[in-house]
């Protein structure tokens, strides 16, 4: 029988960068594709005595529960965020299945087909599915090392008239950058002055370097209810949980929950009863902590071995946080091409083009240092050194 | 800030249902509204083990999964359903976040604006929710105790040119109706003969009273590919994992894993390797025969005291599984300003209203019997009882 989708279908793509890993998953190659937290630092003996503890306690807990989420990890919630100075009710927040959920359920409440979306270009890929999936227009902002560039900026919210401006300011998938604070005030004074709605996706933010050095998230510096922000326990727990949550308007937060009712009902509440004793008994924090310092040691021995590349044009930016290294090669080279050259060798990474919101550099790729171990990021990029260095070659 | 939302938002509703339910929590009043299962039922101890061997046993269970579900539970789930007649592979599963969300993705591929879905009346309220956030049409067809009335069918699949037939064919919700297996087969008959997707509802179709007398899925029946079948372990093990699952024609379960990939990644992967120990580990079977005698005692005495009501012109559907009683009361009787006489007494039901299509009947009434012990049942039936005799005075 013949089916007949609907017109949405026609923008919903599968993620290029799933279908590359499903092809090195299946090889024995050393893997720098893929943007997966170390298995070995999930605190296992801890999840599994405050899952012990949820199922336990009170079957109340296995009962259907509310759309908005558990009121105490809300509640738990909203103390964290206000220890980074992000302070809230926990009524204007809104539990999900993992942050992809909180920009699925964003998009659906907000944007009809056309609506002009600003993002930094490149960006998060998963996003860019999603926006188009709604039939909504990204269209890419400059940026440079500091965030998005603010003439570019203004000069598009006043001729485009966007519905929202999305953004990864902290140490982004897949760029590593991190916004200057100036450039975080400079964009909350131009959405506030054009009524434009900032979405800040911040995934990342809590595997920062250096500590004294993290910038303040955007929506912390918000004063007029313009900002969602959205984050996650996939990198700081485990990812198996699927457990985001978003924060902002209360107005578009309710809103977001009538949505929710109607996907899912609730978010899984044996994970969010499980999440609520994590961080009553579980000191999460040092977690954090070492989960920094391990990345922090990888990252270093990716860059050892980076800076040990002879090519000409080869550019890095040195990551301050999150899990990835973007580079750029020469602009004769397709990293698309020059990927299967490094699969060959044993060796994996993402070309970067499918990050691109247009006009895709195909001279650019990422590096995750997070899901190797140090010996193995040291026997992966020998390999990939060697392919960098006969780059050349296969252009 | 005036926020700008999406079209959509005007098509989305809270359910009814759950804006009642939340007046009738904060009392302390006996409650046959809502849909809950009976919590003193969950197999606590199990899914404790469960939960423990998956989250102890490797921790690549606690890493990102795959979007279509766990590879085990998909094999688990087709060899499950090969015992009632349902043969599929497990490349025909989708793993989602409930059975809501699998009504949700399918509406998502499927539907656009003015699609015509055809439903019985009344019929599942979040369901209709759903159809109508993606701006599809339903239509009532006419039913009868056996099913939908198949000369009214067909005059409108002819008519209206359906895009779905949505049926809950067995212990149905609100009504509790089971479809014989003659309409059964003629919906299929009709259905191939015009092209028409069935969609097919089975959240209660493990609940039945006379095993003997189970009918066998529509989905069992189907031989051209041409029917999509959902359901979930929330009334079965219990609702906080969220876990349910879609099966039908291959071509449109990979539409919807691309647009679950989109929506959420992949549903709660720690709960779906659980439930994969826990179809191992514990005899399901037995516990669900323990869930159904439970329930068939609730209903018999729900029945029993219903059945003193002296009203001319009650009528009730007695279950044959399921959760619900459906009663009629007399035409001029309308159950919602009949609830605040109930709520009053100390007893809760849900007015029939908002469960229809168009067209609702305000004399009728649902009635849960699985959340409340044998003695609730009685001790709110017997105001109930009252408060049924003295309807004809609330007029």
């Amino acid at each position: 029988m013949k089916y007949g989708f609907s017109e949405k279908v026609k923008h919903l793509k599968s993620s290029a960068v799933r279908d590359i890993l499903k092809v090195i998953n299946q090889g024995n190659i050393i893997s720098f594709a893929g943007g997966l937290p170390e298995e070995s630092l999930f605190p296992t003996e801890a999840v599994d005595k405050a899952f012990h503890k949820a199922i336990t306690s009170n079957n109340k807990a296995l009962q259907y529960g509310e759309t908005e989420g558990v009121a105490a990890l809300r509640n738990a919630l909203a103390e964290r965020m206000e220890k980074k100075g992000l302070t809230r009710n926990a009524e204007d927040i809104l539990i999900t299945s993992g942050s992809q959920q909180a920009i699925d359920l964003f998009s659906r409440v907000m944007f009809n087909k056309g609506d002009i979306i600003l993002a930094e270009n490149p960006t998060y890929l998963a996003a860019l599915q999603v926006f188009e999936s709604y039939e909504a227009n990204v269209v890419a902002v400059e940026s440079d090392d500091d965030g998005m560039v603010i003439s570019d900026l203004e000069e598009k919210i006043i001729k485009l008239k966007p519905k929202c401006i999305y953004v990864v300011p902290t140490y982004s998938n897949p760029t590593g950058k991190v916004w200057s604070l100036e450039r975080r005030l400079k964009l909350l004074e131009l959405a506030n002055k054009h009524h434009v709605v900032i979405f800040e996706d911040d995934p990342y933010g809590e595997l920062q370097f250096d500590q004294a050095a993290a910038p303040p998230s955007i929506a912390s510096l918000d004063e007029n209810d313009i900002v969602l922000y959205t984050s996650t326990f996939s990198k700081t727990v485990v990812p198996a949980m699927r457990i985001g949550w978003i924060v902002g308007p209360h107005q578009i937060i309710r809103i977001m929950a009538q949505a929710k009712q109607a996907t899912d009902l609730h978010t899984n509440s044996i994970s969010q009863h499980a999440l609520v004793h994590l961080l009553n008994d579980f000191d999460i924090d040092a977690h954090i902590q070492t989960i920094r310092e391990t990345y922090l040691e990888r990252m270093l021995v990716m860059k050892e071995l980076l800076d040990t590349v002879e090519l000409e044009g080869l550019e890095y930016i040195e990551p301050k946080g999150g899990m990835f290294f973007w580079v750029t090669l020469p602009e004769s080279i397709n990293t698309t091409t020059l990927l299967d050259v490094a699969v060959k060798e044993g060796v994996a990474f993402v070309p970067g083009a499918p990050f691109y919101v247009s006009d895709p550099e195909q001279n650019t790729l990422r590096l995750n240092f997070t899901n190797s171990s140090p010996n193995l990021i040291r026997e992966g990029m020998e390999k990939l050194v060697k392919v960098l260095e006969s780059a050349n070659e296969y252009i």
